[in-house]
């Protein structure tokens, strides 16, 4: 049986107790848990000793008025679903998963606690123009896991990829001990990528949602042939259910000068009261 | 000699040469080095191999109409004063001292440095009312300077109460591992705290200044003989010198309750463009 921690406590128990020599991967999720997930599972069970997955719904990443209550709890599919992986990997790869999921805000943030991690303006942009304080909340919960787990690597999807830059600059300025790695988008066969949010959708919504997909392939189709993408660009964000959709520099989120050698097209688009993210990765002035 | 580095680079070299066993205490200060730095700098010196004195006038906790620019940088005369004790120390304790004292920002802020850590509704009150971004500027800077110098102790003045209170809850949030010491008041002889800023004083306010301490010792004697402050309080701040002036539970910073085991007495007092700072600390409800 996989080993599932709900307290602290006991997670540190445990944690406590590894010797210093075993490597440890760190997975941290809401649950929930798609092929997106599962990849970064396999890579961290390739790659380390342990891999500790976490599965907390994070209360200060979510605004006043977005889905906290709603967002998809199945804590008992997640840990068979981890429970299938780990066999499986475990047979070919001798690496363990264990499962992290504190069974209520207090496992995470003690009563006291009042300190946030805010990364400057790169959470101000893009999503954060509509989730004011939603960068502080994910900055705030995984340098708390970081801190917890220990981990030596920690795993993360592309799909987020705001997200990703701003955790990267917040190890990197807080000189956090991890290796953070970066996985690619999963896609369900349309090439809608994968979010525990794509339940939301109506079968109605669900081929519109495809859209998104196809504008960001577009635009990288004309940055790959040298082309100014910024007309399409323009005349899609006519169609308001662009929250916003952006090509930029990769590294920074800024504007692409002559020194940029990758771009993201990173687009959100509404749905009803489903906001779906997605981004493309394209090497230019190559 | 005493050992200066002034790079973040040639300290780092030293840090990482040290074996694992040292035990290191860091004195972080802005330099300007008086008798209530020294008392850190002993204490540190009594229970560590290393001590590593920190100096470096963080532009992060100044407003923009503070004195960043007038702020008193006297490296020199600190080196000296700092071989002496260390000389002195180290006959009859077989420790060292060194100082980092980093030649610009960018050795403790690296160019694309924009993270901010800050502590709750703490820095809000007291200090925090006239000095907004404060309290935001000192954590991160004392973040920064735990994550270069990974000392096991670390050494600060009381005179600095909400400062002290803010840290530890800093740490305390981010577990970060390192044990804080807080060191009682160091006074002048008329009973002044030690302060750099004392020397922006005229002589004429320098004996005005002296309302302060003698003001805390008036509520410190009504307290002990457990008689209420409050009138005294609210008369004082008839005068316009005062800043703040307050009786507070020490641990929480809150108004005091039945459980208040401790309270402190702080005041903020204001003689032309110098705000002075003092506090005492007081057992209650015994």
């Amino acid at each position: 049986m996989i080993k599932v921690f709900n307290t602290r406590h006991s997670f540190d128990q445990f944690r406590n107790a590894l010797p210093s020599t075993t490597k440890i991967g760190l997975v941290p999720t809401m649950g929930n848990l798609h092929a997106g997930h599962i990849s970064l599972l396999e890579k961290s069970g390739r790659e380390n000793d342990i891999t500790i997955l976490t599965i907390f719904v994070n209360p200060k990443q979510f605004g006043p008025t977005e889905d906290f209550n709603l967002y998809p709890r199945t804590l008992e599919a997640d840990i068979e679903k981890v429970t299938n992986i780990s066999n499986n990997l475990n047979s070919r790869l001798k690496t363990e998963i264990i499962i992290f999921a504190p069974k209520d805000n207090a496992e995470i943030y003690p009563e006291i606690f009042t300190t946030t991690i805010t990364v400057g303006p790169m959470t101000q942009i893009l999503c954060g123009k509509f989730r004011p304080t939603h960068f502080d909340g994910v900055t705030t919960v995984v340098y708390r896991l970081f801190a917890i787990v220990k981990a030596h690597n920690a795993y993360f999807g592309q799909k987020d990829f705001q997200q990703c830059a701003i955790i990267k600059r917040m190890v990197s300025d807080l000189e956090i001990p991890i290796t953070l790695h970066i996985l690619p988008i999963i896609r369900n066969a349309e090439g809608l990528a994968l979010s525990s949010r794509n339940q939301y959708l109506s079968p109605e919504e669900n081929s519109k949602a495809l859209h998104l997909p196809q504008t960001l392939i577009k635009i990288e189709k004309l940055l790959t042939s040298n082309q100014d993408p910024s007309l399409l660009v323009k005349d899609e964000l006519q169609n308001k259910n662009w929250d916003y959709l952006e090509v930029l520099d990769a590294g920074s989120l800024n504007a692409i000068t002559k020194t940029t050698k990758e771009a993201v097209i990173i687009g959100a688009y509404r749905l009803g009261t489903t906001r779906l993210l997605d981004n493309r990765l394209v090497k230019i002035n190559a």
